[in-house]
Formats: structure tokens, sequence, C-alpha cells
């Protein structure tokens, strides 16, 4: 089993057989094969594949003239955007690295992304600027600015000295020559974690996986040519999970959305001829709750892709009403996005709803370009069995899981320790081999030895008519070590008491699950809407006592 | 612009981000996620994904017991048949090269492929053991023999000292630990060019090209999931274009087919629910003349990809009107397969059928996992201008190209010179980009210093009722230099004699163009119906004086 057989002797690799992996060359191809094609919406803006590429290169050409190349960071603060769209090309095409910057965080954390990142220019929208200048008055690095004036926004919004979006591309070359990566492994983008844990990390893609993933996503879900695809997920969360290029690789359309409300998705359904949406299920509650006047009627099925929880039962029922095939999809930003999906069997369709529920709440199983998708004992590294039951630590392996950790070794190294990223996400294995989340390993409570999910806890008290959100932590116990310590937002208007809570989670839940104490108010929420558990831990530091 | 920006440190490939792409994967994921959907169709048996997946792994492992390994090339000659499909996995599973041979072969050519790939086993289905007896009988190598008994073959055919295909199978552990490759850049298959132009050569694809290209057949033709795919093309020919792969990453279903009869077509069409087939116009020719008790309404669009010619005007109108959407493809042994796409343009079915004809018969534009298609002209190396007049070499580069040819490194560097794969294809840009075929290299006629495309002599012909088959290569002439000369093979009940044709061709072409000489007969074909125009060049060498 030498190296050197007969098939390894004159036949390697030439530029003829080898080229990088990069999602750059199918907006070459899209428009070079369907210039004419609508590549963008926004408002009243039809823009073909031909402009889209010509302003891409003009992007890369105008930053390769600010000094932007290979390894430097671009920043961008942007709303899904035309310029949005562009920077997923244009930056890398000059070599550069894109920083997606979340445009609902506070200037403190921007600028330690700006920092993080060594940023050298910073592609800005008006109305984002004073955030922007008030982060840039807090940071170390002193990057170029840019600033987009979005015609779609007339609000206020300006930044001192930043250069205009359309003049620095007025000074790009159409037919510029952009770079090829010198090898598929360069980074492409960088995108930070929502902080959900508690530190954000700076997670670093690279050209192959953002072409695997990219491809990935329509063949998983079917997504033919000229799809048309509607922004209610934010390009800035995972590079919008690769669908920036995935679109470009079938010669669809992207609709455009500044903002997510449900008048101009309804809109948009109807009258651009919407197939596929993404986003979190709050995204299909903003749909669902939509005044009547808004819903319009579809005269297709149009496809949702959602991820970041699972979807609950209530949405399904009148999702499917409404015209939409839900797809439950999950992953991390150091997976690209979903790498993870429910594919479904037809026969599940015959099922009663709540059972359709049941298995469409489960995570599913590996995407086509993962390579393998596994439910570890941490500390063992041998799976869990199939039992729906034993928990253990969701591990991914494959050319969709990150370079690393930026500037972070001992992070990175600990995250991809043992061959496997650890995601530090719990689940299950069911019997038919798709897993199910169950909690986070930070957030997992053992009380006298036991492991107790909070998400469990947490979904007896959702089933109780008076909850509207709920969190649940570890608290420290003198006795068991750890109890459930619950906090709640209660729906407008509803009253109940602690006392009543505990007799109905009683009612509900293994004796030694049962909240330790229920705190009611306001949850603290990270900008993308995911509860921040490590400051409801640090607020329940004391020990408690009963039961 | 160092290699060393802070991008490059610390982020490092590791097994938990970095695997070798590999079609083999797309089985194991479908067996596990779709253990019961039929992959499989053969006559009466329905076999599943997880017994496909088991049976490749049963190979794999007896094929390892059997000292098959990397670097080892195992050669097959079957039919379309399951076994060929399980070749398709359990070969490359234990690291072995798969080497499929064209059945239609004689003994003395399979013999040559045999001893050039170095054969290490063979399987061969009964029906061609005779054939392969010889051919073992002329070779040098002595390769262990399995006989694959195909159910639905009940004629005659042995071999001696065989042993059975099942009962190897039987020895094998259908839980086989199988071999990911070392690299995604090691052999997964031989496969010998048709010889058209003479030399067959061993073409060798690796697991990165074959991965790419399998899922470049389901995004470039917008497969979706659970597909049904009609096995009218030969497997042996290119692994099949690669479908053998494509259809495990959609999970679709392989409807086996022996023989390629118009019965056996209409009856899979109609009661398999078949979604997609491939073949050259041969076998759209086929579909269409069936007799009508064959013929069956069908309930959907079928997809048909043709490729090997341009499908002809005639057989387009046909084709649509029975239910068939026609997609033209092209590429060659040494590009997986097709790697060209006749992209078609939605407003495009609004024009008069023959403009749609001619649209149709351009080859197109380069697939999604090549990155790039060119027509150069090979002297300078610079592109033709985008015309459709001026005649280069038709270029490829990218991922899916060949490593090289096996045991030739001076006909690799060759082909792979300057940075391109050099098809050995002529033909023009058009001024849309989509190139189109004008003639090969070697069959081109140069006359008087002027190029004369034998296809357009050929197409000449064709218009004439009488002619079924015309075949014009260049013949030595003492004034010109070259002049053409063509072989015609007249329709049943036909005559026409040669003035009348010369002067048919005087009315259709330029002077220049019009055959020096005109031979009626039977022309030479390869094993999969090519015409090997090499065997007419030479019974021409005699120079002619007209016109
Ligand atoms: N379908 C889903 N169901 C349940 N949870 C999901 C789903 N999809 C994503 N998640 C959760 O979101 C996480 C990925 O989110 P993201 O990468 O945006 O940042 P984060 O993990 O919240 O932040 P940090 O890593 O900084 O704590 C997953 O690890 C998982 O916990
Ligand atoms: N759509 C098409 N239209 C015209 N010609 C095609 C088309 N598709 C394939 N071909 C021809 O088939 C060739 C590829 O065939 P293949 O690789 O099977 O062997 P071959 O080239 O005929 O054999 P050899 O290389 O030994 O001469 C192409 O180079 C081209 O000439
Ligand atoms: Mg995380
Ligand atoms: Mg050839």
């Amino acid at each position: 089993m030498g190296n050197d057989t007969p098939y390894d002797q004159g036949l390697d690799r030439t530029p003829a057989n080898y080229q990088p992996l990069t999602p750059l060359g199918f907006l070459e191809r899209a428009a070079s094969v369907f210039p004419d094609h609508v590549a963008i919406v926004h408002g009243a803006l039809r823009r073909s594949y031909a402009d889209f590429y010509a302003r891409a290169r003009q992007l890369a050409s105008a930053l390769a003239d600010r000094g932007m190349g290979r390894g430097d960071t671009v920043s961008v603060m942007l709303a899904n955007t035309p310029a949005m769209l562009e920077c997923h090309y244009g930056v890398p095409m000059c070599g550069a690295v894109l920083h997606s910057i979340n445009t609902r965080l506070d200037a403190a954390v921007i600028a330690f992304q700006l920092d993080h990142a060594m940023s050298k220019l910073v592609v800005v929208d008006r109305e984002f600027a004073p955030l922007m200048a008030e982060a840039l008055s807090l940071a170390t690095v002193t990057p170029l600015v840019i600033l987009y004036d979005d015609p779609e926004y007339d609000g206020p919004g300006a930044i001192d000295g930043a250069e205009d979006y359309e003049a620095l591309l007025a000074t790009g070359d159409a037919a510029f020559a952009w770079h090829m990566p010198r090898d598929e492994w360069d980074a492409i983008s960088i995108n930070y974690t929502s902080g959900t844990t508690g530190d954000p990390k700076g997670v670093v893609s690279h050209h192959r996986g953002a072409y695997l993933l990219a491809q990935g996503n329509a063949l998983t879900t079917s997504m033919a040519k000229h799809s048309v695809y509607l922004w209610t997920l934010p390009m800035f969360h995972c590079n919008g999970w690769c669908f920036p290029w995935t679109l470009s690789a079938i010669v669809g359309t992207h609709v455009c959305l500044r903002q997510v409300r449900s008048g101009p998705i309804w809109h948009a359904l109807a009258e651009e001829g919407v197939t596929h949406l993404c986003g979190a299920p709050i995204v299909m509650s903003l749909i669902q709750s939509a005044p009547e006047v808004e819903k319009r009627a579809l005269n297709r099925r149009v496809q949702f892709f959602t991820a970041a929880a699972p979807p609950p039962e209530s949405l399904l029922a009148s999702m499917d009403a409404a015209g939409f095939d839900v797809t439950h999809l999950y992953g991390l930003t150091e997976t690209y996005g979903p790498a993870v999906v429910n594919e479904w069997h037809e026969d599940w369709c015959d099922l009663p709803s709540n059972e359709q529920a049941r298995l469409k709440a489960r995570q599913g199983v590996r995407y086509l370009p993962l390579e393998d998708l596994s439910v570890l004992d941490p500390d063992t590294m041998q799976p869990v069995p199939r039992d729906g039951q034993t928990m253990g630590e969701v591990m991914f392996r494959g050319n969709v899981v990150m370079k690393g950790y930026f500037r972070n070794p001992s992070a990175t190294q600990k995250a991809l320790a043992g061959g496997w990223f650890h995601s530090g996400d719990l689940g299950v294995v069911h019997p038919d081999g798709y897993i199910q989340l169950k909690d986070r390993s930070k957030d997992i409570i053992i009380s006298g030895g036991e492991n107790i999910s909070s998400i469990e806890v947490e979904e007896a008290l959702y089933r109780h008519p008076s909850v509207a959100v709920a969190a649940v932590v570890a608290m420290p116990h003198e006795k068991w070590g750890e109890t459930p310590c619950a906090f709640v937002e209660l729906n407008s208007g509803q009253t109940v008491d602690e006392h009543q809570l505990r007799t109905w989670c009683r009612e509900h839940l293994a004796p030694y699950k049962v909240p330790g104490r229920i705190i009611f108010g306001e949850i603290p929420r990270t900008s993308t809407g995911k509860i921040q558990k490590f400051l409801l831990r640090a607020r329940v530091s004391e020990p408690c006592q009963e039961p």
C-alpha cells in the first residue's frame, strides 16, 4: 500500500486540471450566460447579472487601489441591500476578507470586533453611520470609511470624512481581473458568533467551504435554476448562510429587504414571485401575525428554511395552510450556516399534525457537503447509543467546518480537538439517526448527579397558557449541587404566581426537575434575539435550599 | 502580499475541518437517511438504499480480502445492471480503481486495455464471458475472474475457473469500514477513450472531480431530490457521466436496463415514473421510432440529456411533442462526461422551431464545476473572436479535467500544456459566448489554404433525402493539398449516384467545399457507434485530381 502506485506517477496537479474552489466564479458564470437575467430586486431597482458582476469587479478594483489585498479585513455594516451582495463578491475578489457586522450590536462590541479583526476599511449604511462613528471613536484601528447611501433609506445619518460608496465604485474598473484565491483554504470571511455563551469569537471561513456550502444549500433543498430568494435572513449572520453565493450558482434572483416587516414580506411574496426564504421561527410568526390586509393568496408553494430554534408546532400548521413548506435546518457560525437538515420523508405527511411537528422539531442529518455528524460523549469521544435519550455533544467533521477562530489558536485547538468540531450543543440521536438538540453544554443543569435539560423544563413552562418566554439556568444548591432556576416573561394581561407555576411544573416534570426558584421579569437577549443565559446565571449565584 | 497574513496563522487543516472530497460518502448518507427508499429497480427487483450500501461494502470488503487496495485496477465488463452500480462504489471503497470496459469492443482491444491498465481482477457479466475469455487468452495479465449472473439474463455464457459474484459478496462484511481516499486527488476510475481518433488512451479520474461533476449534473440540470433515472446511457461510457454518483447525492432511483430497446424504455417511462434519462441522439431516434403499440402517454415532462453529437432538428420537435425536454450537453472522457451545457433561455421558447433547433445545436457554456471553457488559437493560445466564424480549439480548465492519461506522461503533458486541456475539438464562439463545435482537429480539411469543416459538408449531404449517413474526410489533392472525400450510406430503397450528389453539393456549398469524390457503402464505426474517420482516411490516400 505504498504511495507510489502507477496512478501516482506523471499525473500531477496542473493549472489545467486543478483550480481553487471558490464561489466567486459562480457570479462570473451567471453574468456571462444570463447577462440580462435579474440578479437583484430592491424597491424599484432591477439589476441584471451583467451589472451585478460589473459592479462587484468595480468594487474589487477600487478596494485594490486603496491598498486592500490578501489577508486584509474589510468590515461592512449594511442592511440586506445590493451593496451587501456586492461586498460578498467584491471584497474577496481583491483578496480581502469580508467581516460583516451585526447591525444591532452596541458601539463597544463593534469597536471590539473592528480592533480584533484588524479592520482596514469599513463600509457602512447611512442609517448605521452614527453607531459606527461611535464605535470608531472607541476603537484603536483607523480604517478608511465608505458611506453607503441606499436610495431605499431616507432617514437621518451621516459620518464625517467618509467617501461615498457610489463614488468609490465609479473609480473602479468594471473589467478588473479579479483575484482567484491563491489557495482554496484562503479566508473569504470572518463572522463573530452571537455571544450567547459570553465570548464572541471570530470564525474564519475559507473559499472551499463557502463553495461547498453554497452548493449544498441548493442540492440539499432542491433549489431549481432561477429560484427567487427573499432576504428575510440578515446577511450579516453567517454570510446569510452562504445564500449570497448559492443564488449565483443557480442564477436566481435576490429580493432585498432593508427591514424584516410583514408588509414588505407579503408584498414581495405576491409581487416578485418569491420561491424561497429563510429565517428564525420569529420570521414565521411575523408572517403569520401580519394584519389580514397585508396577507396575500400565493399561487405556488413557497419554501421556508428555518433555523436558530426548532419550529413550534402551532406555526407549522398555519404556515402550511398559508402555502409554505417549512424545512428545519441547524448549524452554527462555525459551520458556515446550516449544515444539518431535517430531511423530510414523504410518508410522514400522512401522520397526525402533532406527530409531524414532533418529527420536524428534530434537527436531523448532515448536509451533503458535511462529511460527518455525530453525538459523542466528549470525554470518551464515543458515540452515544441511538436511543433518543442519552445525551452527548453534537460534533461535526468536514469541509464546511471553519478554518478556526481568528487570533485565538487555543480556542481553535480546543474546538477542533480529536478530529471533530465540538459544537457545545448537547443532543440525542434517535433510532433513525436523526439528531435532536437538548441543550447547550453550558446550560445543562446537574442536580444530585442527574442531568436536567434546561430545554425540557422550559418546554413544560411554555405549555402554561400564561407564559410568553421561559429561560432556565442552573442555580447553586447546597444539597444537590445545582437546581433549575426559571426566568419567566408573562403574556400581557396574564397573572400567575411562583407557587402556581411550580404546581404546574410538578404536574409536568419529574420532581427533581422542578425549578427551585421562578423569577418574573424581562429576560436579557443578544442583538439577534437569543437569550443570554450567562447573564441569568450571574444573577442567581446565591445557593438555594429548596426543595 | 506575503503568505503570512494573520489569516494564515493557527488556522491549519485538521481532520475536523478538512476531508477529501469523494462521491462515496453520498451513498453512506442516502443509506443512513433514507434506508428504505428504492435505490435500484431492475426487472422485478427493488433494492433499498440500505441494501445497496450494504452490498457495496460487502463488495469492498471481499475485494480487500482478495488483495485489492490502493492503486490496483479492477476491471468490469457489465451491462447497466445492479452489479455495475455496486462496482462504482465497492471498487473505490477498497481503494482500488474502477476500469469499465465497453461491452462492444473486440477481444484484442479488451486484451490491450487489461494489460495497459494492469488489471488485477475482472468482473464480467455472463453474457460477455466468452468474449472476456478470449481477451484473457490474448492478454499478458492474469487477473482473478468474477462472473456476474444477472437474473435478467437467460442466454448462454460461462467462463472457466471464475468465482461467482454473489458468492464473492457473501464472503464480504456488510459493515466493512471502507476506505476514504487518502487524498481527493487519488484515482477513482480509468476509462479508455472511444478511439475515434485512432489511439485509445486511459483517462484517469480522481475522487475530487467525480464528487464535483456528480453534483454538477444535479445543479446544472436542477435535478430534484428523489428523481428517477433510467439507464439508457452505458455506464461503461465515462462512468455513465458520473450519474451513478449523482443519484446517491439526490437520493434518487436508478432504473437499470440491460439493453437499450424501445419497448423496455417506454415501459420504464410509463411504469417506473422516470424523470430523467441520457443518451446520444440515437437513443432519441429509438424512442421516437418505437412501434405505436409500445409508446405510452406520459403524465409529466421527462428530462432527456443528450451528448456525443448535436440533437437534429427533426428529433427535437417530435421529442417535445412526446413530452420530453431535451438538454444538449457536451464533454469528453477527459472531462468526466458532460462539462458543457446548452443553457436554455426561457424566452427562446417563443422562437420558431427551426431557430430553436439552431440555438440548441450549439454546445453551450461551462458546467458549474468547470472553472473555464474557451476556444483558443492553439498556436498563440489567444481566444478567438466571438464572431461565430473564427475556428479555434476548444479548451477546458478546472477541477473536472482528468488527472491525465495512464502510463503516458508525454500525452498527458501535451494534453494539459499551457494551463489548458486541449480537447482536439474545433469550434467557434458565438457573440453570446456559447461555443459550437465545427470539427475535430484531425478531421479538418485544408484545401488551397482554406479550412473546410467536414461537419459542414456532412450537413449538406444529410439534407439530401436519400442520404442516411455521411462522413467526410480529407483526401490528398495534387493542386490544393487536400480536398473533401465523402463516404455515404443511403436510406434503404434509395438510389442516387455520385454525379447527382455532387450537383446537390454544388447547390448547397461553396465550390471548393464540394467533395472531390463520393464513395458509397458501409461506414466503419467504433463500438459506441462513432464513425472512425482515421480508417476512412487510410482508404483514400491516393491523390485526386478533380475538380
Ligand atoms: N435549528 C436549531 N434548533 C436549535 N438550536 C439551534 C438551531 N439552529 C441553531 N441553533 C443554536 O444556535 C447556535 C449557533 O448560533 P451562532 O453561531 O449564531 O452563535 P451562538 O452559538 O449563539 O453564539 P456563541 O457561540 O458566541 O455562544 C447553535 O450552536 C445552536 O445552539
Ligand atoms: N454534444 C456534442 N456535439 C458534438 N460532438 C460531441 C458532443 N459531445 C461529445 N462529442 C464528441 O465526442 C468526443 C468525446 O468522446 P469520447 O471521449 O467518448 O471519445 P473520443 O474522443 O470519440 O475518442 P478518442 O479520444 O479516442 O478519439 C468529443 O471530443 C467530441 O468530439
Ligand atoms: Mg456558538
Ligand atoms: Mg477524444
